[in-house]
């Protein structure tokens, strides 16, 4: 059965990124989510926080595997032998960015595919960066980030921006 | 083993749908290419010539089906069982249109996805009318038909215009 | 108050084109819903028929009136004297289209204003275009069309094609 | 009469800027121009010396008030009991950005609508970057800020870089 | 010194044309302004009258020569012994359309350059589609034609609709 | 013979920058790579290392130029007497930023033309950006980066990420 990895840096995971798990695991025979722990940007989440909180919300899917990984992806796709990396477009400007890299990606390893799967319309605007900015101003985040998390988002962003 | 359809026209096939047969056959376990039937325009290949030319160039890819169809693709999908319309993007604009698509299909038949994968670069500006125009005028067909049809296409086009 | 004009072909309304109606109107003093009587396109629903399915759709909302117009659109808005014209954005091409023409009725006529709103998510794949063809093939219009004209479409619409 | 917040960083107005409030102003019962004091970011600008800077170039305009706010947009235009947002846009690249603020503010807040108009074409490539950026090397600022203030830039920004 | 073509319908000459012609003959040695005679399409004006209102409009520029060209472009290019073909873009969409085009010229003839250029923003909507749209309204044409072919526009597509 | 500056920060060069000046240097009579000393921005390779580098990959090109400038681009154009500004284009997210900067030089100084040419669509998705993150992980850099300078890359990059 195929293997796919789904990457990011999910600081934190949102609905949309959940929504992109939950199609893509329907489409294998089993999924990776692969955490980027990125020595030279620093995320708000800790790799292991995140790994955490993408564990939490994608508890009753069966074939999901959450854990981290560094340096090129495609080294990291190769390692785990895996056929395919998925990733979640939710419009215009998202495609653009991940044709690029998706391109890159080919020409680095051209024998791994890239397979786009679309996020539900309700998501199209959620991103990290806006959830971060909204639980920082103690905004709803109930159509933002999965129930699991918020709690959680909330006493690291909301607390650190009142202090 | 899952079972995804590729729709489309295929007016005839070109390098760059023949480049997604082959990436998509290596994802999936079997792939339907399903040729449109499509009533309302005339297309300059029949449904039958259209599903020979593929059958010719996709002889050595062992998963593959060629047939045609009718109707709403949603409803095709649902006949014969597939769990996933696989559809080639080729750069930005082809994009924005098959995004519409997805997005109508989703809300026709909310089960069924649909999987975007990029064809290679060298066939990013390669389209069915493209080739029939080079083909009128009797131009180098050699990198956007398979070389199995190109004759084929030059009997069909380049007579035509001559008369 | 101020008159605003949405105009358009609306062959037929579909749900975004009514959420966009709902929008406008409750920003506006008064809306004039302009029925684009094109002499060089044939719609498959005359001018009266498109007006009477607009003004069933849009029974409810007080501030509306339905009317057909021909030529220039900003011929018809002096004549109305009317403040700005409504045009609804489902999304990225439909953006770039209404900004050449709200760019072409600046030139002819400085004074009159174009305003964009966002039609909702939901409808942001829908079109007069798809929904024709979804009806010609008897699919589900109950999202893509206002449940009152329905019925009217499919007569139209399902009935030609299976002739 | 309706109450529209035209919201921004204006670090500092440009010409593109005015342009909308004039646009908008005439759209309107009366135009409130919302400067972001955003604790995060450290602009160039003061929120003060920004809301005086916007000041001096809308004075000749009767229904514009301009202030400071802070925290959520959707809780700011809450609290002012305001009917819209105002959005100029000047491009292709701007209506991504903005299609996705909107989004998230009409998720945030579906009471409240947002409109956009367009900026003037002579005007399509400001912005307060671009402006800052041409004035530390001293380039001609006339057509990129209201005159009003091109002293009050030259000062701090020509200053700055050479000293 | 450099000859370089810029091809086109020109069905008719529009002032963005014209500015395109003014820039691209001021850059290289000379300019061969080609009309395509394109016998699957039925212009408007025929290929003598094109070829005439382009002249009439370019009177004044010393390096020119008008003429009509059939078949495929690169053809057309190698037979002058052209070092480039001048393409001029006013927005995104045009971008996207001419980007293609290039590509695939690049492929049938790999020693051929194509160069772009940008329209001034006056006329960064104009096109003959459009131009011939509002002339046979009898809207005003002073901004989207020559002012030598206006009055010939004027009498072929004004009286044409009248009839 | 017309002069043409190709600027740039060129952090560093990349194939699809070489490939450019290939190209352009077929088109003009003599070429200059400007090199932007940006005193505000803090590039990886020093002004006089980017400039070797440059120099060592154009070698064989006889009518290049190579040097650094500070300051506005069209302050620098007009100081060298150059004809036109050459750009490169790789893709549409790239079109529209040239196109922005196109036109705020147009402004700042009308008499001088931006002139855009195609990267070959091999080197589409590479940037400076992207080569030097490659080159921190140790990855190949054979279609990014021009032979002549690759040790010099991961020489500075890949040993500074392993300290």
């Amino acid at each position: 059965m195929s293997l796919w990895i789904y990457p990011g840096t999910f600081d934190p995971i949102t609905t949309g990124h959940l929504d992109v798990i939950r199609r893509a695991s329907k489409l294998c025979g089993s999924l990776i989510v692969g955490v980027l722990n990125n020595t030279q940007k620093t995320p708000v989440f800790s790799t292991e926080e995140r790994i955490g909180m993408i564990g939490k919300c994608t508890a009753g899917i069966g074939n999901i595997t959450v854990e981290g990984f560094e340096g090129l992806l495609v080294d990291y796709v190769r390692q785990k032998k895996a056929d395919a990396i998925i990733r979640g477009v939710r419009s215009f400007s998202d495609f653009e960015h991940e044709f690029q890299m998706a391109s890159l990606n080919r020409m680095l390893a051209p024998d791994i595919e890239t397979v786009f799967i679309m996020a539900a319309s309700d998501y199209s605007f959620v991103s990290s960066t806006l959830l971060r900015e909204i639980a920082s101003f103690g905004g709803d985040l109930s159509k933002l980030a999965p129930p699991q998390i918020i709690n959680e988002i909330y006493e690291r962003l909301y607390k650190e921006d009142s202090i």
